[in-house]
């Protein structure tokens, strides 16, 4: 049984990637290139399927700074620092990418139906923060729907399932059943500012330490500053 | 008004782009260089955007071909050729390739929700041979869902609509509206080969050749042979 899990690298996406495994299937990546500012994250991404043992990791490269619309793919808007978490739970961010997970969903679709994998891990969640639409129940069930209409294999025969089994956790859940699963958090990478050591002020960074903090964990990762 | 256009070049989508043109939009096409076969339609696409005076052609590259699956992606897959409309209209054709549309759809959200517009045009209709899956009335229902629940703009004020105004119509239909409109038909490009000269003998130029014959209309491209 083959499954496809978008990973970029980051914590959420490499407990999703241990989850597949967990779960009995053979797993194959896929990660973006998209020039995004943290494109250093490859890096983890890279790492980790390395280390879980993936039997192929794809990275697909495009370019979103064409149109931009984003704090991640447009260098002129300024990533937000030092925020609250309850300040970041209020609007959607600038950070919010148009389409991102549309984009990034329609690709593994695309790479699940050419290899027949059977579904397609996403580490969504739609608490903690973000706001981001494309985080969503609804949207996930909306997107299941195209995975069942917009392929051969949906029209025909079974549809690839989208599994999101983050939806509904909290980042401190989710470190705790990363701690279960053996998520190797030292190679992950959250950081939003593409520096060479996590910033420790972008609200990607402030989000992580604070589930750490809560849990009374110490996050491996090295920070430049701490808030 | 701006409206987003799916523009490939082809006959279908050029058609779409001077019926937005003539629904009064200022127009902002999207095109796709994902090492098709027949990448060479990007130059139609080029000349065609040019002609119409479209505000902007984005071209988005990325490679399909990193895991294949389609004869338009896979040089080991040969292209169907010289089959009568019947024997198309039969299966799901070697030609489709996975998720395509739900990947152009993606990119051309996320371009319409950066720049602010209204719709997104695209050139899919249903009738007429293919039964690619992502040219099905339920599936583009299915992604003006994704396009409300999957955006900033979606959430929070009038989503991004999905105008696919060939969906019913017959590729003789087309040819008829494209007269109307002035479609610069010289300029297009449908042809699968990728050679210099349009093959006259795989299906998309079957089917095209066999539309304009059935007008009594003859097609102005070059053919290097006709079946």
């Amino acid at each position: 049984m083959k499954a496809v899990i978008l990973l970029s690298g980051g914590l959420d996406s490499s407990t999703v990637l241990y989850q597949a495994l967990a779960d009995g299937y053979e797993c194959y990546a896929i990660s973006f290139d998209y020039q995004q500012r943290h494109r250093r994250e490859l890096h983890s991404a890279l790492a980790i399927a390395k280390k879980a043992g993936v039997l192929q990791n794809q990275i697909v490269t495009f370019d979103l700074r064409q149109w931009g619309g984003s704090a991640l793919t447009d260098d002129t808007i300024d990533l937000p620092q030092k925020r609250s978490l309850e300040e970041m739970s209020q609007n959607i961010p600038v950070t919010y990418v148009p389409a991102r997970n549309t984009i990034f969903l329609s690709f593994a679709l695309a790479y699940a139906e050419t290899i027949a994998a059977e579904c397609v891990y996403i580490g969504v969640n739609a608490l903690d923060y973000s706001g981001y639409p494309d985080c969503r129940p609804d949207y996930i069930q909306a997107m299941q729907e195209v995975f069942r209409l917009g392929t051969k294999q949906g029209r025909e025969g079974k549809p690839i399932t989208i599994v999101a089994p983050l939806l509904d956790l909290k980042k401190t859940d989710i470190i705790q059943l990363g701690n279960k699963l053996g998520v190797p958090w030292e190679l992950t990478w959250s950081c939003y500012a593409g520096g060479e050591l996590a910033c420790g002020i972008c609200d990607s960074c402030r989000l992580r330490l604070a589930a750490f903090a809560e849990l009374g964990l110490k996050d491996p990762l090295n920070y430049a500053s701490v808030f």
